[in-house]
């Protein structure tokens, strides 16, 4: 395989998610840059690479984004096959596309392969269905960690009809509760707040919009975590069962 | 492998983007039942079981979902390993979870498999990146197709600050264009609608709120596509360039 570099997406945690496509980028890779987020345990499909871990975690002492890009441009340009391994996928909130971009401008080849993002894997197991007709027009996917600071349109997004997937979300819970209650959303909105989607170690805390500042911190929640919100999460097992045959 | 019924997504049609743990399902599967969307091309990893087709695409002629159910049940009581394929992720629009649901009801042991979903893999694969930080807060999952045919609150979705992805929205091109704008879309707000997404026959047709239900009949637009609106599609390769090393 010639010199490239792989943005490639690990997925949520759990090492079978990992796709067919993201194996083969592996097994050809020279090197190897891992992010904090990605389970090491997908290394066991490139023993041949160099790994150098470029861990970046929000508000940690980590790798600068500039080092890790002249990094890969280095890497590449000495004609190797260069796999960048970033957690779930490395277009949701990953910045794969900016990172694909920089490195086509500097004449580099890019292939770029989606991951199982984080939050649709958590929720599924978790048994919550994001999309479930009843009571969900659909999913939306927000980061509650912005560059500068900003708030969301908590008001649409209350209003929206989708169900709330919150990435990077558990350093600002208090700004997401006070914006989703300004914006309209109902003190008893079920919450799932799911810590380490996907692995033997996830957990899970149930609440509701009003309550899940106290519940969080009673729960001793941490990042890595998502939150998911919305009726689909107050759903009985007895009600979508009804749903699965009609239609 | 005990009896069980595996729920699995397919991805949305490179063979290569299933997950390790979709491969291992069909390696052990005696009865495959595929949904229309799914590439056949990823029964390679089960030569050994029956497979059943399973179709159900909206308006057509297909298998009624009660029947699909009963199936999966009598399989599985009688002992079997089922893997239902369907294309993407059986949990968003794919009623994974009901399903899961309706089974675990009948005393049948089942395991949901997310997949890679056609909207994200699409955009990818057209070089959209959907949530860079500059222009969008995130992404918003919706279908146009709905069992009542009752209307997105397209304002709400215009407004949140995400980048839309719509599902099925091939037949309802118009009422999407005019729920978009009297919900205060800008006209010129970018659109790209993308066929086959991830496959060789992959095509794209880009456009803007107000001119895509005529482009997309000059373009010959079909069904499987998803539309993708949002800033991020006018994004130029050289703005992600200059985003890409910030912060």
């Amino acid at each position: 395989m010639n010199a490239k570099v792989w943005l490639v997406g690990a997925g949520p945690g759990d090492p079978e998610l990992l796709t067919l496509k993201a194996v083969r980028a592996l097994q050809h890779a020279q090197v190897v840059m891992i992010d904090d987020l990605v389970n090491p345990a997908v290394l066991e499909h490139c023993p041949q690479a160099r790994v150098i871990a470029v861990g970046k975690r929000g508000g940690c002492r980590s790798t600068p984004q500039a080092f890790i890009q002249r990094l890969m441009l280095r890497h590449a340009r000495q004609g190797r096959c260069v796999v960048r391994l970033k957690g779930g996928d490395p277009c949701i909130f990953g910045r794969g596309g900016e990172e694909a971009a920089w490195l086509q401008g500097h004449g580099i080849e890019v292939e770029l392969v989606n991951g199982i993002t984080a939050g649709l894997a958590g929720a599924t197991q978790c048994g919550i269905s994001l999309t479930s007709r009843g009571v969900s027009r659909g999913v939306t996917l927000v980061t509650a960690h912005t560059q500068d600071d900003s708030e969301l349109n908590w008001a649409a997004l209350a209003q929206g009809g989708t169900t709330l997937v919150v990435y990077m979300g558990v350093a600002r819970l208090e700004q997401i509760r006070q914006g989703l209650l300004q914006g309209g959303m109902a003190p008893h909105m079920p919450v799932a707040m799911i810590e380490n989607a996907s692995l033997p170690q996830q957990r899970e805390c149930r609440s509701d919009v009003q309550g899940m500042v106290d519940d969080a911190r009673a729960f001793g929640l941490c990042s890595p975590a998502i939150l998911v919100i919305g009726e689909v999460v107050g759903v009985a097992q007895a009600q979508l069962m009804e749903w699965s045959a009609a239609g």
